[in-house]
């Protein structure tokens, strides 16, 4: 094994033919989108008025495993795929531990993450329904961008509702959006109906999220020929972050490695998600076994702290109803929280995984995961995002736990991309000024609060 | 041919195991440094006060063809190398040119440029000598990026002198510097004599290269156990920049391809130079033909209108003297122009080739750039340094040349890094506020008039 590469790359012609829908396995699939008015399922008819046709096919099918990669969303992969599944011998031996540690690196393309790989389907799939435009969200900017991009290559109007708080300490975010074509607004803002409620109801406030979804919803819902894309949470976006897992599935088994424990951040789920879904197959087939591990702020609890139910997926309710792990759609996290990973939710099939049994969870505080941050990227090149450091923080105590215990585990996690774009909040802990913050049972209260009652 | 994959990466063992040394292969040697006070050659006692043995004896070696990569040094390299060889598809189509285009990119690691590759060889040469730490200076942020990165890897302390126009624009570069350990202090400074002595002549100035060299100099000929290093313009960083060309040059054999003409941008010229290294030798040997095309902005303009004379490096001349195409050394670019390629002078080994005719110059006006860089990025989807920008410019002319033709060329150019810390350029451009500015012929002559006389 001492010749496995630093990277390894698979060639393209290896790439990924098909996304991987891991529902398909699940013996209890995620529980149905619902109205929540009627408080009734939603089929294709009630859900193409918000997402584009083909999507709603892809999020409402939890039987078939494997959905075909259109040609012309291969061709953009190959742009910025594969991405390098990288061996971290520097840190290895920074920690002096006898486990082994690969990361799979998305973060070599401009939109700095792993959000591409979803922007460029669902953005294919507007174009391919003839429609004009699409309306987002984006928290950290990750999103934003990537669908930016996307819109920019195809030819597609793009309008992004970015969460005030990022929009302010990420101004330069906002201008890589721009420069591919794409409308930024800071929300909440009065450009709609519930942005203006909440601004009213909420005056000051940093924005969240939830808010931003609920800005962008109402903006393609009353405009002609747009509908909304979301970068997470749904399944049909786990269904096409697959490509990363099934990358790295790939390249590992071409060299014999088997990971003992997959680690992924967790903010929506998409990454996590895609990350495990092939090894997650495996396990939920009963043909390996693997220990998942998500990772989530301590400022943002949502599988360690919050509750398993049916909420609302934004904070002006005009969204589907999900069934998640959720800490109530009104809630919002602390400013002092860097990066993303600031959602209240949490991707139904990740949700119901946990629920199962199937993934543990754990909650890191922020110091903590810029120490490890700065860790990694001293020792191992890269400069981290803050949402990918929290699973370098995870992967770092695993790893030490090894050195203890003497186990040559090995140890996988995604590094979903660069944090660029989130030298303020590096400025904070460089400048020793950086809070951690942990809500108390009474601040989770107020969002519980909120979760409605569904039978 | 039509098999070639969008990214050619080489496999870590097809790296090259030793640099290339082009100087070998002149005829007409690059002229020696001198001794501003002697008018003298300097040899290997007189520089090694001010650089690391090791790199003075590369720096002095006109004749040995190729010098190993020490083994560290190749550790090092894998962790972000190869890069990718880049086939520009999706520009070909853009511009419906019969012409192929590729590209090497160099920006796929944290300095976000080509830089690195010299910035852990001077490093690694410095810690091998048992010094305590390096000093430098830096203009857009990628050298002392760079620099920090590989500083912070060997544990060696690094001081950074960082010109005051990019200091302030470029906030977030500052960041990362520190985030890698680095201390950063604007240029001019009030922390050395020669910084004093601008910052009275020059009240108000944003700085230039040529000044942050002679603090970066002064700080280390005046601390005990530092050197100073440079990330351009000597012909020790050529000869570590010629891994590009290398990498290069095997990937395209690899594939059968071979360029008609080559195109990178030129500040200092350790991009260009590395790039053309060993195609220029086979040039030089007479074993093949290729037409090399050195890209400058119009408004620092030294190859295309600086003259071919002995000057010095730094504002404060107390760098050794180098024979080079220059501006003089107290040429200071308008502070409109944004990124790297702000230096006065020019690498005595571009120079040389260019004054014998073995390369072309271009100059190109800023705005024109942004324009190329943004289509760029919306096409290909690298958001690029507004210094790589200047090579793609060119590389879309010469496309287009082909269309009008009909010629199906092969252009091949070297894209050094991403543009993710020069939004605040971006944002002028997307804001329609940016300017071009062409010095006239009585603003050069202001620089022209400080070149001392060498017989």
């Amino acid at each position: 094994m001492s010749d496995i590469p630093y990277k390894i790359y698979l060639e393209e012609k290896e790439m990924p033919s098909a996304w991987y829908n891991v529902r398909a396995d699940m013996k209890n699939k995620p529980a149905p989108l619902i109205n929540p008015a009627t408080l009734k399922p939603m089929g294709f008819e009630e859900l193409r008025g918000v997402f584009c046709d083909e999507l709603v096919k892809q999020e409402l099918d939890d039987v078939t495993p494997y959905f075909e990669i259109p040609d012309e969303i291969r061709s953009f992969y190959r742009m910025y795929r594969p991405s390098p599944l990288v061996r971290a011998y520097c840190l290895e031996k920074e920690l002096d531990t006898p486990a082994k540690i690969y990361y799979k690196f998305e973060g070599n393309n401009t939109s700095g993450s792993h959000k591409l790989n979803s922007a460029i389907a669902q953005a294919y799939y507007a174009k391919k329904q003839g429609l004009k435009g699409v309306t987002t969200e984006t928290g950290a900017g990750q999103w934003g961008t990537a669908l930016s991009m996307a819109c920019a290559y195809l030819g597609l109007d793009c309008k992004v509702y970015m969460v005030k708080v990022s929009y302010e300490q990420k101004p330069f975010r906002r201008e890589v959006m721009r420069t591919y074509g794409a409308a930024v607004t800071p929300s909440p803002s009065d450009t709609t109906n519930i942005g203006r409620k909440i601004l009213a109801d909420f005056p000051g406030t940093t924005g969240s999220l939830g808010c931003a979804i609920s800005e962008a919803v109402e903006a393609a819902t009353s405009t002609e020929g747009y509908r909304y894309v979301l970068g997470s949470v749904l399944s049909q976006v786990l269904l096409h972050q697959s490509v990363i897992g099934l990358e790295c599935k790939a390249a590992m088994d071409k060299y014999g490695i088997k990971p003992d424990m997959i680690i992924g951040c967790a903010g929506g789920g998409s990454n996590l998600g895609g990350l495990i879904s092939p090894f997650m197959g495996e396990k939920l087939r009963g043909e390996a076994d693997y220990q998942f591990i998500a990772v989530e702020p301590a400022s943002c609890p949502s599988l360690t702290r919050g509750k398993f139910a049916y909420d609302f997926c934004d904070t002006g309710n005009v969204c589907p109803m999900a069934k998640m792990y959720t800490l109530g759609s009104r809630f919002i996290p602390s400013p002092n929280h860097a990066g993303g990973l600031r959602y209240h939710g949490m991707s139904g099939v990740v949700s119901q995984l946990y629920h199962d049994g199937y993934l543990e969870a754990r909650a890191v505080e922020q110091t903590s995961v810029f120490e490890a941050a700065t860790r990694f990227a001293r020792i191992e090149g890269i400069l981290p995002a803050p949402e990918s450091s929290h699973a370098i923080k995870v992967a770092i105590d695993e790893a030490l736990k090894c050195k203890e215990t003497g186990e040559e585990k090995t140890i996988l996690f995604g590094l979903t991309g660069t944090g660029y774009f989130d030298m303020v909040a590096y400025e904070q802990y460089n400048n020793g000024t950086m809070t951690d913050y942990i809500p108390s049972d009474e601040d989770l209260q107020i969002g519980f609060s909120q979760i409605p009652e569904v039978k």
